[in-house]
């Protein structure tokens, strides 16, 4: 399939990498892609992964039938703005960005929180994609390869279009999620809960000195 | 020990009766004793555990030594007050309270949220006290059964006093709580993050179907 990953950081890449690596044809969108390829961090990463493109929002979303929103929270809006409405319409976006405010220091405040949610203000501002809110509460290597911490653990999905959210299921499912630990939580409201996630995500880390965790729905009887 | 438990409700009286199970002197505390008698339910409990008393909070304060707040946490900080600052003096306050707010329907917001915490505002508020934050996340029954989630599952502390932390700690491990299931966040500030898993424990809840889960803190190295 045709991906579009928005966004040129280390999530953004790293999700890339693991698209391109089970097939898929992967173009990373970015704002000015002679700026992104002038920072060395970037030029080093493309030449290690040459079948990946590099092109400006409208280019790479024009490309990709399935959208990955990986750009900073704060600034996707204005990201998926610039995409164009066009190339947007009928598409599964995949948002895995936090709305991580750092204008007031570390640890980030969230800027929508509590009664509104990235995701949702994704979907509200672009009724013609069908946004489904999941992997944002772990670290990007964990995201493509959940083998990387031992046992079970739980992603999240939100979102209002049903076939959607079965598409990211199978994607999830290729990159190592057994089924039983996805969990479905229902519409892109919910998506409020995975993204206040983040404050205790970013404590457990400085308490545990590193981010190889992730949550796990522990539960005593089956889900429904 | 004596532990005044403030707070009439589930959460309170499913604390005051393990605790009195384990052998300690358990008062409850509430506004208004007679009124909390004439509700039937509360009749009832209080007819079943007989050894447990029932005082109006600065009564039920003087007679802790440690003190557990189970009221409601948008009241949390009147009752506090109503218990009197002369009997709070040094004493351990074991926070399980979140500051849900009801008052647009169900879910509930969160206040304060984000940039403050009910644990914080009630350790500004009275100094006095050596304030910890913990058993917060789950439902009350896991809280003073944890085995009844089978399986590894996580409990959080948050709090300025090490010794606090310490002597919350061990009445953890007399509840059933594993040494390694108890995880210390660091100061009370970290109760932003374990306050801020209500909204996605209540999605839980609905997709789910019940509340017998608990949240676990998946690792791929030991914590430090």
């Amino acid at each position: 399939m045709r991906y579009a990953v928005l966004g040129t950081g280390i999530v953004g890449r790293t999700v890339a990498a693991r698209l391109a690596s089970l097939g898929h044809e992967v173009v990373i969108g970015t704002r000015d892609p002679r700026a992104t390829l002038d920072r060395a961090e970037y030029a080093e990463w493309q030449e290690a992964h040459p079948s990946i493109g590099l092109a400006a929002f409208p280019e790479a979303a024009r490309h990709g039938e399935t959208l990955v929103n990986a750009t900073g929270g704060r600034v996707s809006v204005e990201a998926l703005t610039e995409a164009d409405a066009a190339h947007l319409q009928g598409k599964v976006l995949i948002d895995i960005a936090n709305p991580l405010d750092f204008s007031q220091g570390f640890p980030p405040r969230l800027d929508p929180v509590d009664d509104d949610s990235l995701g949702e203000l994704i979907q509200r501002t672009f009724p013609q994609l069908r946004v489904v809110k999941t992997l944002n509460t772990m670290n990007c290597q964990i995201m493509v390869d959940p083998a990387r911490v031992p046992g079970e653990h739980s992603v999240f999905l939100s979102g209002d279009d049903a076939d959607a959210k079965k598409a990211v299921h199978d994607l999830l499912a290729s990159f190592g999620w057994p089924d039983g630990s996805i969990i479905d939580l229902g519409g892109i409201e919910t998506a409020r809960g995975t993204e206040m996630l983040l404050p205790l995500w970013l404590r457990l880390m400085k308490a545990l000195g590193h981010t190889d965790f992730n949550f796990h729905i522990q539960t005593a009887r089956p889900s429904s």
